[in-house]
Parts: structure tokens; sequence; C-alpha cells
């Protein structure tokens, strides 16, 4: 059969509005959101972390936390997700109709204790108290464990994989239907991300989530290979490469979606997104965060002579 | 053993001398060059290609290409690569007493013509006849054939692979002691890359040379890696990505060595370079290229914390 109509090959989920806005300086209005958000719908993305739910005194970017929810479920098709870092902000989640959330829960002691202000214990215990509420009022939701620092912390240096793998299998066991692995300061290398994912997978099974890579150290795209050669087909990654680590100056963030997308659909990997649509994407970005620098090799380089892409988005969102 | 006195995993050779300082404007002084080589050979590096023997007239960054290979020979250990385009070039480049010449031959007949303007057919027998002159006046010197466009070409598109097969095959046939695959124009995939570098194994075996992976697309280090998988064990790249297409603005060029020595090191792979001296390296290119920009995200992001590297460089020179 054709490959516009078969079911895409991997999950590309977009984070930028979520990892990448709350991580500049600026307030990207909501107007302009909802401009971005419609665009990178209209390149074929299936998944959109839209914002986080947390006290707009920490983050004034994500004050229109649920306003933006409301906008992109008009999208359908489209997965809805959010992050909430606890209970209160899963309430507020779950009350606009949000498909999906995300709780990040820390390998690293340090760094639990410096992001969310709990131990990774009590973190499990915050999962387990999100699944309950939605059990109780929304029980179609789904909900991520996003495992940070899990290849390494820019806090207490190296991470043990065996507390990596206890994490997962917890928050699983907590009621998590998923955990995926974030690389969250950009110390990931190849043979570790094949060696920790055989290994969750090895504890969790199929409820092994997404590979969340950043390329603080330009290895995101050779991890995000990496992991799809063990299995994983969920690939967090934001427009642009908007975000990552606010203290990491000059070192860009996330696996730019862009060059992601590039590289599996010219190895013949279909993702389902149009890649001259997704570039399209970056013009809302821009006009909502005039200055902000926006990052991209295929974007800069533009596709290579001879290119086709068979895909033809959104078709892909008819499901 | 120690990983300190095992011979290393991998070798990286560095082509910046040549590679990057013929695609940049600027002529980097003679006294620069040897500082900055100096730097390279510091930090363990086996093995640079330190200048291409063209006419001057075409390329006056390389007029002092004989000067460079005399004191690159000064360095015990060191092999001491030169890129020559024909006979004339070679027998240059022979007289100056340099380890290995690599000749760039074109698997696009577009490319070829444009290039060194020959056909691939006429190439080859410009790869017999330095492989003559080799015999009769310095048979110890070794002849790698690189095969450029091997992933794609910029003027013609698509390049077909059993034609990549066919000039690693005749180039082998002629003479030369190895045959490297070039993504000259950044248009390599990690499948794709997997599949060539088997295929040439299959033809010539163990006469399967480097892999030289641009980063265009920013592909380079997934496409390094995914050499590797397939048995690839000599990795070209470029101190600050220096050089590549200087007819792809914005679009950097050659791999990082930086970034490269990093991904493989933090994999357990030993490189016998010593990260920290390699980016002291960077200082005598800066300062022989003044404005001109480098690249490299690991340099920017600084290692990360509770890095360690075992190798102790110089000592794997100390063969």
């Amino acid at each position: 059969m054709p490959s516009s109509s078969r079911s895409p090959d991997v999950l590309i989920s977009e984070v930028g509005p979520r990892d990448g806005l709350q991580s500049v300086k600026a307030t990207m209005p909501t107007a302009d959101k909802f401009r971005w958000i419609d665009a990178l719908v209209a390149s074929g993305l299936r998944e959109i972390e839209v914002c986080s739910f947390v006290p707009a005194k920490h983050l004034p970017q994500m004050a229109d936390a649920a306003e933006v929810v409301r906008h992109a479920l008009t999208h359908p098709g489209l997965t809805v997700m959010a992050l909430v870092p606890n209970l209160r902000g899963a309430e507020s989640a779950l009350k606009t109709g949000v498909h999906k959330l995300t709780i990040p829960v820390s390998a690293s002691a340090a760094h639990s204790l410096a992001n969310v202000r709990k131990t990774r214990e009590e973190m499990i215990e915050e999962v387990r108290a999100i699944v309950r509420l939605r059990d109780q009022i929304a029980p179609q939701v789904k909900i991520e464990a996003g495992i940070s620092t899990a290849f390494g912390c820019a806090l207490q240096g190296v991470v043990a994989e065996d507390d990596v793998v206890w994490m997962a299998s917890h928050c699983i066991a907590a009621g998590a239907d998923e955990s995926g692995l974030s690389d969250t300061t950009g110390m990931a290398n190849p043979a570790q991300v094949r060696r920790l994912f055989n290994r969750v997978r090895a504890a969790i099974g199929d409820k092994t989530g997404a590979a969340h890579m950043h390329n603080t150290r330009g290895l995101g795209l050779a991890n995000c290979l990496a992991a799809y050669d063990v299995g994983v087909r969920t690939f967090d990654s934001s427009l642009g490469g908007l975000g990552g680590c606010p203290y990491a100056p000059g070192a860009s963030g996330n696996v730019v979606t862009e060059d992601l997308v590039f590289m599996f659909e010219a190895m013949g990997v279909s993702t389902g997104v149009n890649l001259e649509k997704l570039m399209a994407a970056r013009a809302p970005l821009m006009a909502g965060l005039p200055g902000e620098p926006v990052y991209g090799m295929t974007p800069e380089a533009g596709l290579p002579k001879g290119w086709t892409q068979a895909v033809q988005a959104p078709a892909a969102l008819t499901l």
C-alpha cells in the first residue's frame, strides 16, 4: 500500500510549546501560540505538549495554559499533552479535557530536590495520587512519567542505571501508563541509550515511553538513532530546537524537530510529518518570539536535490 | 590492562588543515599552520591530512604544502596525509616524504567532471598512474581513493549505490590500498550509511576505508555512529567543523572533531585523543584565521560534570 495511507513508523511528540516556551525569557502572546500550534498540526504532527500547569508566579509564560489546551483540543486527531509537576497541576489540567499528562520525575536525588523540591520517593507518591485522581474524574486520560536526568545530572554527575530502572518500575507500579527517559542536560551517549532503554524495557515492557534527547553536545540525533535501534518509537523534539536548559548559554537544548524528521524520513522511517510544512511552522514561532534564536541544520541547508517525501500531511491525521 | 596502554579502538583522521583551510577565503600563515598542527598532535591525534597538492593559482591557501608536510613529518608516530587530485600533484607530494595520499574520485558523473574535469573512468586511470609512480619512487606510501558524493550529489541528486561499489572496486583493482566513502554535500542518512558500507565491504573487504561525513543537515554524528555499527573504524573530521562546502552558506560542513571524539569516548570507544588538549587546539586555529567562525557543541557546552577520560595523550603515540 502507498506510504501515504499506512500508519507512520514513529511518533514525533512536539514539545516546543511547553519545553521551548517555558525556557525563554519572553512570553509568547496567546494568539501567537494558537497560530504556532495550528501550523504544527498542519504539518502532520499528531502529538503536541502544549503547556505546563504550574503557578503563573513561577512561569508567567504558562499563565494561559488552560486556554491553550482548549484551543489545541479543536484539532481532531491531535493528542494534546500537558506537563504537570504535582497533584494540584494535574487537577487543573484534567479539568481542561487534556488527553495526556506527563509528570517529570528525576532519577537523580539532587535534581529531584532542586527541580520539584521532593525526594524521588515523594514523587512516586505524587504519581500515585495523580493516577488516583485521573481514575476518578478522567479515566480516559493517559499518564506518562518522564524520567529526568536519566543519563546524567548536572548537579550530582553520574546517575546509576539501577536508579533509573527503579524509578521507571515504581512509576509504572504506581499506575503510570508509560515511562520515558529524558537526557535533561545532554549527557547521554548512544551506547548508554541502547543499554538503558533495553534495561528499562526488560523491567516495564511495552510501557516504555519516549526518548527525550537534548542536543547540548551535538549527540541528539545520534542518541535518537540509538534509541530507534533498540525499539523506541516515540521521540520528543522541539521546533527550531527551542528550549532546553536555560543555564547553559550557547548550548542548544532540545533535539530540533526539523532535523529529526529529516533523519527519519531520509532513512525511510515514516513520521507522518511533511517537512516543508514543518519548516513553514517556524514563521509563526519566530513571529511570536521576536529576536529569539531558533536552530536547525536542515532548515539552514535546505532539502537535498532530488528529495521526495511520500507522506501527504495531514492525511495521516484522519485515522 | 589499563585503557591508556591499549591500542585505541578507532582512528580519528583530522582533515582540518586540508579540507578546512582550503574551504575558507583567508590563507592561514605557514607558521600558524605549524602551531595548529603541533597542537593537534599534542592532543593525541595520530593521522592528519595536512594539505593538498594543487596549483597555487587555484588554491593559494595550499601554496606552502611541501613546507607543511616537512614540518608535520618532524612529529614521530604521526601519519602525514596529503590530498592529490592527479598524477602531477602526487609527484610533488611523494617528493616531500608524505606517508599517505588520498585521491578524490567521484561516484557522481556530474560531480567528477565539475570537480576534477575528468570522467570517472579517467579518474580510475589516474589512480592507476599514481599507484605506478608510488610503486617506483615511494613504495612504502599508502594510497586511499576517497569516493566523493557517495551518498548523493548536489548536481545530479541521487547517486546509484551500484556506481559507488563500482568505483570503490575499480580503484582497488587499480592498486589503491583502501577506499573510503565521503558524504560530500551532507545528504547521507544512517540507514544508507549502514547499507552502503556493508555493500562496499562485501566488494573490497578490509580495504574499506574511512567514513568522511558532513554535518550539513545535522546528521554527521548519527552517520558516524551508523558507520561504526557496521565496522568502520576510521573517521574523518575537522577541528571546529572548519571546512566543507563553501557554496552552502550557513550550513556547516565537516563533522566536528571535538564532538566526534566526545561521542566515542563517552561510549567507551577509545580514540587516543585527549579532549581537553583537543579543545586547546582551537586557540591556534582561531589565532591563525581571525574572524573565521568555528563550530562545536561540546566546546560550547563544556564537558559534563563527572567526566573522566582514561587516555593519557600523547602516550598513545609511543607505539
